[in-house]
C-alpha cells in the first residue's frame, strides 16, 4: 500500500509517519517508484505498536526507538526484558540510593532471584527514600503488599508471554505489556481506591 | 530558623526553597524582620513531601500546587482522594475513550463501587484499546489479574492511611501515597519479572 493508504489503515496523519520514518521508528517501506515506496501489514503494525507506547506509554522517541531496536534484534527473552526494563525506567536518576535503602528493598524481595543491577531494584530504594524521608512510615506492611501486588502482576505478564506462538510476538508482548502494565495498574488502582474508600468510609450517594 | 538553617534541615538548596516559595508550593515563614523569615519543623517537612512528590513522584510544579491545596483544605478523606487523582493522572488526554471500552473496564470491575467520572476508568479504558490497538491480546486473564493487583493495593493505601492520628496527617500519606505508589509498583515489577523469568526460564547462572 501507499503512504495515504497506510495512513487510513492505521490511523496516523502522514506527517507523523514521515516523522517516524525519520527517526528511525519504522522501517522504510520497498522502494517502487523514485519517489514512491509501498508498505504493508508489518508496517501498520509497527505504527500500532509505536502509538501504544508513545501516546499511552507516554516514552519519548529516543526511548521508543532503544525498545523497538530490543524488539527488532534477535535477543533472548531474559535479555529484551532487561533492554524494555532500561528503556522504561527513567535514565537519568538524581541520585544513587545508599546501601541501606538497597539493603531494605532486598530484605523486602526476600527470597526473589535478581541480578543487583535491576533498574528496579534501585528505583524502589529511591522511592523509599522519598516515601520515609516526607515523614511517611510503613506500619501495617505497605511496602509488603506491594510487592505481592507487583509480583502476581509480573506472573500475569508472564502468563501471557508464554501464550504467543513464536518469539517476535512474546517479545512484542513483552515490551507493550511493560509499558502499558504501568498505566493499567496507575488507572486501576485509582477506582480501587475510591471502592475501597467508599466500603470503609461511605460515600454521600 | 532562618532560611540558611531550613536549607540545612530539609537538604533543599535555599535557591530551591526561594522558588517554591514563589510558586506558592511552601507558605512564607513568619517575619521577623523586613528582610527575614523564620521557618519551623512545619516547613521541613512540607519541604520533604514538596521533594517527594517532584522528584519521585514526577510531578510538575503546578500539580504539586493543587495536591497541596488539597491537602491544606479541609475536605474529607473522599474529595481529597479525588483531587489527588485527578492531579496525578494526565490532564490533557488525547482522546476520549470510546463508550465500548469504558463499558469492557465496567465488566472488567463489576462489583466495585466507583463513579463514572473516576479518572483511572478513562485511563484504563484507553490502555486497553492501546494494548488491543497495537495487535494484542487478553488471552490469560491480564486485565484481571491487574484489577486484583490494583485492589491488594488499594487496601494496602487504605489500611496504612487508617493508622494516621488525624486528618491532616491521613490526608498527607494519601497524597504520597497515591504519587509514590505508581512508582513503587512499577519498580517493584520490573524485579518481579526478572524474579518470574528466571523461575520459569531459568538463567545463565
Amino acid at each position: 500500500m501507499k503512504m495515504a493508504q497506510l495512513s487510513t489503515a492505521s490511523g496516523v496523519p502522514v506527517a507523523t509517519i514521515k516523522f517516524y520514518l525519520r527517526e528511525g521508528l519504522l522501517p522504510a517501506g520497498e522502494r517502487t517508484e523514485p519517489n514512491q515506496a509501498a508498505y504493508d501489514d508489518e508496517h501498520v503494525r509497527r505504527l500500532r505498536l509505536i502509538r501504544a507506547i508513545v501516546d499511552v506509554g507516554g516514552l519519548s522517541v529516543a526511548s521508543a526507538r532503544r525498545v523497538i531496536e530490543a524488539l527488532d534484534s534477535d535477543l533472548g527473552l531474559a535479555e529484551t526484558f532487561e533492554v524494555a526494563q532500561a528503556t522504561v525506567s527513567p535514565a537519568a536518576e538524581p541520585a544513587a540510593p545508599d546501601d541501606e535503602r538497597l539493603a531494605q528493598v532486598d530484605a523486602l524481595l526476600d527470597g526473589w532471584h535478581y541480578l543487583p543491577t535491576n533498574p528496579g531494584r534501585a528505583a524502589a530504594a529511591r522511592v523509599i527514600a522519598a516515601f520515609e524521608g516526607s515523614g511517611q512510615t510503613d506500619d501495617r506492611g505497605w511496602y509488603s503488599a506491594y510487592a505481592a501486588a507487583a509480583l502476581a502482576a509480573a506472573e500475569a505478564d508472564l502468563d501471557e508471554i508464554a501464550t504467543r506462538a513464536d518469539r517476535d510476538a512474546q517479545v512484542e508482548t513483552m515490551v507493550v505489556g511493560t509499558v502499558l502494565g504501568d498505566a493499567l495498574f496507575a488507572a486501576l488502582r485509582r477506582v480501587a481506591q475510591e471502592h475501597v474508600t467508599s466500603q470503609r468510609y461511605g460515600s454521600g450517594e
